[in-house]
């Protein structure tokens, strides 16, 4: 769900390249980045992959790894698995290899360094297609799609995870709080993705010639009687990602930085005591006819 | 959820009594919103009373039961209970009445014409309460909580379910058709309710004197997978309740009538073939300490 993890893994249609690569709201490659998208991944993990096990032997792509955490999760739920994990970044993959290494050690993993939209495998090369925080920073998420499900056998399955940034919402309930996540909403727009893009998921999947599309909301609530949740996901991750586009949000004029630093004030409080957060991820499965 | 259901079954308190009982969007008594109101309450009856079953011989208090939309289902769910069902509204209770007779005749109800806020039993007299899209039309929901605290025995429960009218989300996005939905949650406001109250559960019940105060979600999501979703919950229910306030939308000045039925056209387009609508009620149990 962060802009960072996929804007850096995927690459946008050519004719929005300049805009989606010259854009500096990626936070680029650091390691405290790479850190923070880890501890997402481990917060969410059972919430997101509950449900998604692949039997020994199966030929599975995950598209977009970017630095690999969620393929830890992946393997972590299904040992035995022939994984193929491709990125667009070298130097993410380089991150997931090593993450993967030390985590997963015995794991059958070929790393590919290449664009889902042009995939070299031949048609029909996977039994399963996985992917997580992708389609969001994808132009055209349906033509991302159809790559995707050439590439899988009939009968395969895809397993496609988003999030939605409108379906955040938090007590106390704040305009200043919500115009901040508005920003990135925008900006991610401009850059030529979709922060809500996981209500969509359902008539993407249609279009993009799937069949049995089956797509479940993975609700996160947290309240004071979860304070890993609250630290784990509002604080260090929700609030952490709307953090980072100040910059951005500043260059771009869409707001002040004292109307900018009072919306991300006024959202921790949902962290704070008697604050409570809501955000919905989409989860879809479904089947290459 | 309704703005009618509760407007009519629970006093607000009095210096907000003149604000919410002179306001005109109260669709009233009629037979048409009676059924719409039991229609809705079917359609949601598993996800909003899952997991709520009273001993037989438990004495339980349903607080504002209305109509009885509710009472059906969780007399279906705690059969052999000592139900006590009180409402503000006669009328109401009759109609209560009936519906039990019809659906639940062997249960053991006892109907209380009065306010939540004073009632007549002495401290400790039920085991369990139960109240359903009460709370969020209450200009005060932290004193009627404390007053049914008072009603429940020492380790006694509560359960509480509130709609937010602020998690409601769809595909098509529409700036049009979610201005429309802020005209209910504005109107539920100046009536001195909460259209936004499910966020608010944990905190309120903690500031109520409960203890193990225990909140989750229960999400409503409808796409074409789910027909029957769709017409019972994104159109029948959730349209139907937005576009019940046309009236007093226009009467408050709030819209003009192009744009509220542009609105309503854009919201009912998350009804039809490619549309998607997400909806999330809260559910919170708690006890008497």
């Amino acid at each position: 769900m962060t802009t960072e993890t996929s804007r850096r893994t995927e690459a946008p249609a050519p004719e929005h390249r300049h805009d989606a690569f010259d854009h500096d709201y990626v936070h680029g490659y650091s390691d405290t980045e790479a850190r923070r998208l880890g501890d997402q991944a481990d917060t969410l993990a059972e919430l997101l992959h509950a449900g998604t096990a692949y039997p020994a032997g199966s030929r599975v792509l995950e598209a977009g790894c970017g630095v690999g955490a969620q393929t830890v999760h992946l393997l972590a739920a299904s040992p035995g698995v022939r994984l193929t994990a491709a990125d667009l970044s070298a130097e993410s993959l380089a991150q997931a290899r090593a993450r993967v290494a030390a985590q997963a050690p015995a794991a059958d993993v070929s790393w590919h360094h290449g664009d889902l939209h042009r995939l070299p495998f031949p048609d029909g090369s996977f039994d399963h297609v996985f992917l997580c925080f992708v389609l969001e920073h994808l132009p055209d998420p349906a033509a991302g799609l159809a790559a995707l499900r050439r590439a899988l056998r009939p009968g395969g399955t895809i397993t496609v995870i988003e999030g939605d940034h409108g379906s955040a919402f938090f007590h106390p309930e704040s305009p200043a709080a919500r115009r901040t996540v508005d920003h990135l909403v925008r900006l991610q727009a401009r850059a030529g993705g979709d922060g809500l893009l996981g209500r969509r998921l359902h008539p993407l999947l249609t279009a993009a010639g799937f069949a049995e599309v089956a797509v479940r909301p993975r609700t996160v609530y947290a309240d004071d009687a979860r304070p890993a949740l609250v630290e784990g996901f509002t604080r260090r991750t929700f609030v952490a990602m709307v953090e980072s586009v100040r910059a951005e949000a500043l260059a771009a004029g869409l707001t002040t930085p004292a109307a900018f630093d009072r919306g991300i004030a006024e959202l921790r409080r949902a962290a704070e005591p008697g604050g409570t957060f809501h955000y919905t991820f989409f989860k879809a499965v479904a089947v290459r006819p």
